[in-house]
């Protein structure tokens, strides 16, 4: 079948990217360092999209879209933000191309048609927006701005990786502004709260929710929030950030509100984002050598249906009970699939719905139409189960809402068995080269320090966690005194 | 209020953009020909994209993503199609900004990061695609390959206008592939109609469904399938269109397939597209000098309701009532807003919903409570009428239908009263330039005329209309033989 995958424990990152293929999820493209995404994962990100957009949308968020294109004289506004980003940003400085004088049939870029000014492609879109809401925002009865865009923005990355780091990618990115101070940080911590719940109940993916160190920060926030998975080869992923963006942009492209006191005052911003990144991390927490395992919530078909038959006459019996089960699934809401392809053998069908992570599939052969039966096979356990025909809707009903908790269960159990509380730094060093994953150190709050643990182990600050309790202690690297735990790891 | 709208009947082009701003649905932006799609516009499209969404997966097809960018090697490999866009076409020819030496805090292109082949921003995703396709087509079981992408796209227009014709445009491109050219056909001609059938039933805006002129097909087609509108001011907008690529892209892009017989065939291809510029036909069919009229199956609101009260404890009693009512529209799946500001009096609230063209308007005053009634007001005909409260949701409900079907039967007759039928071309410079609208005339089926007569009136094939019969007749502007009439007008 040419489906083999590599084995986890062989070569994780080849398995990753042998998997993110064969799934039918993405390839690379013919763009350097663009994807394209594949139907089925596309389908996946629709349904994350949905998801969130409910999110969004119940905590107050409207939709709306800004130019792909900054012109340089805005990108550069914000200085820090423009001095992040400067290093990957795309830019457009022509608007026309023309027939090729020596080369025949073929076009070049038109020196005629030369931009006066430069046009960078979104990395983010502060700049754009900012310059916006100037227009938008006069009094305090415009705010709070609540504004949500789903777009794709362009970072020219050198090493990129299906998903996990691409030059294009797609992503929502919020962008508010408020009166005061407290209602911008407690907005971007709401969305923090908001990527986590969704993290966890949706692609049943525990995370651990903190703030990033000042080194890790967005460029042009004051604090950046974040939510940091685990993935299964003890490497961490930034799975989502929201900042508090202080009042630097609103001063950069001078947003001012008259207060209820009648005072002009500069607002306060937030900015928040999530991108097809998350389909990475979906991939790496739950698959296995067998292929991807999708949580229920999130897959594009929950239950796939197989007919085992010798003859047409077999399919067309099997077909008929069949139906029945499918309307009554679909009555339910799940999504289910009837592949009764005549060119597949039920073994190759398997084995494709074992790589696409199907959640739960039904098997019907002739001895389960005369003894009223079907096979249930889960895909997360790969346990099979005969039950009743006529039992089989609930059955299924409920197995997907088990496999989901199990999922979740799994994944946080393997988080929780690899963060590691350290007190030296050899025992950091051992644990982060030898078992992996998060490691809790008091850390002596310099950039200094962060840099020379990850000249010495890769490893960095992944967050300061939100539940991180006062504890004295000395610093693993420096011996400083420190009074909280910061986790470390090494990540994508 | 700052509210007030220059008449249709003075200069409609000035009502039009004043309206797009006014109705709060977007606005220019610093980036030259590009629009911001503010919160209330890109609800209406949200709107839009769910019903055709929807209506692309009951066809069959499935969404997916690919590149924004297009390497110019593959842009030019289909040459008709290179040679169409050519002059349009945004181009990446760097990949880095650096501080600029001579003006402090400030940003320049990096010289050193020049890419060793320039990028395209892709004005349509053909020559991408296709270069996909390649890899993912081997047999006949790979086909049809039924794929839709929403994206956004840019043609670097000179003359743009908000939503019409802008620099970058949002849209949704279909690109199908099949086995042989009957096959292809039918798709395209039945993506013709799913268009026809969501500008009919959801936007209320009748079509003419037909086949575009060579001169006027995509560039890269063997046949443009279309559908065009009639805007109040008697131009033609074309709304969406249909392409059967024949084998054109197949044969660039060395896309072949194995078929039932063993032999390799190139395969046959279509790509349709509607965009944002559909809330621009959507504005100019229906719309009125007091503002936006939105069909209750497009309307972000479809009814609002407005307290009026002298004091709070006034306010309190009305809102009570009103909640119960709120309640049960949106258990019917009715869209509604109560807005209870205390800053704005019902008058301001009035206008402000009449401009933002909300179909259903309900208000309830003191009296109403006491009577048990409130008063209900169309958008549409600005016809009020008291109803009793235990009746209101079940009125409205049947309102907002009524309201569909008569903003449809407008536009039609509209539309049928601007058909004119003319027999020489005296009467066809007479219907263009006084009356409007579209002109049916017999026309000898040469490029030449047509140039000809677009030169001297402005006007242009908008069609070959589906349904048009075989009649003897001759050419207004030649004099030759012809035996079926086709529809001019000028057009957006």
């Amino acid at each position: 079948m040419g489906k083999h995958l590599t084995k986890r424990s062989e070569d994780y990152s080849k398995w990753y990217n042998e998997l993110v293929v064969k799934a039918d999820l993405a390839e690379t493209s013919a763009v350097r360092g663009s994807m394209v995404i594949k139907p089925y994962g596309f389908a996946i990100w629709e349904k994350m999209q949905a998801e969130l957009d409910r999110m969004f949308k119940e905590t107050g968020h409207q939709n709306a879209y800004f130019p792909l294109f900054v012109p340089k004289s805005l990108f550069e506004a914000e200085e820090k933000n423009a001095e992040g980003f400067a290093k990957e940003c795309a830019v457009v400085t022509h608007y026309r191309l023309e027939s090729d004088p020596e080369r025949e049939g073929k076009l070049r870029v038109d020196p005629k048609a030369k931009l006066e000014e430069e046009l960078v492609v979104r990395p983010t879109s502060e700049a754009i927006i900012w310059n916006t809401y100037r227009g938008w925002i006069q009094s305090h009865r415009d705010l709070p701005l609540l504004i949500n865009q789903w777009a794709n923005v362009v970072r020219w990355e050198m090493r990129t990786r299906l998903f996990l780091r691409t030059a294009e990618f797609l992503w929502q990115e919020g962008h508010t502004a408020h009166a005061t101070k407290e209602e911008a940080v407690a907005e971007a911590k709401q969305m923090q709260e908001v990527y986590a719940t969704f993290a966890e109940e949706f692609m049943a993916m525990p995370v651990v929710r903190g703030a990033k160190s000042e080194s890790e920060r967005f460029a042009g926030a004051d604090d950046t929030y974040t939510i940091e998975a685990l993935m299964q080869d003890g490497k961490a992923l930034q799975a989502g950030t929201s900042h508090f963006l202080g009042q630097n942009f609103a001063k950069a492209f001078d947003v001012k509100y008259t207060s209820k006191e009648g005072k002009q005052e500069h607002v306060w911003a937030t900015s928040w984002g999530v991108s097809t990144r998350l389909i990475g991390g979906l991939i790496m927490t739950h698959s296995d050598d067998a292929g991807l395992v999708l949580p229920p919530k999130l897959a594009p078909i929950q239950v796939v249906i197989v007919p085992i038959f010798k003859n047409e006459e077999q399919l067309e019996t099997i077909s008929e009970a069949v139906e029945v089960i499918v309307k009554e699934l679909k009555a339910k809401g799940v999504s289910v699939k009837f592949d009764h392809r005549e060119t597949m053998r039920p073994g190759a069908k398997f084995a494709e719905y074992e790589l696409k992570g199907v959640p739960v599939r039904i098997a019907m052969g002739n001895r389960d139409l005369e003894n009223g039966t079907v096979e249930v096979a889960r895909r997360d356990t790969f346990e099979k189960k005969t039950i009743s025909k006529d039992e089989v809707v609930s059955y299924v009903a409920d197995l997907l809402e088990e496999i989901q908790v199990n999922l979740y269960t799994k994944a946080l159990t393997f988080r929780n068995d690899h963060i590691t509380e350290v007190n030296s730094f050899e025992e950091f060093k051992n644990a982060i080269e030898q078992k992996g994953g998060f490691v809790s150190a008091h850390w002596d709050g310099t950039e200094e320090t962060e840099e020379k643990i990850k000249e010495a182990t890769k490893a960095t600050i992944r967050c300061i966690p939100n539940d991180a309790k006062e504890e004295e202690g000395v610093c693993v690297f420096s011996g400083a005194k420190s009074s909280k735990r910061v986790l470390f790891a090494k990540a994508y």
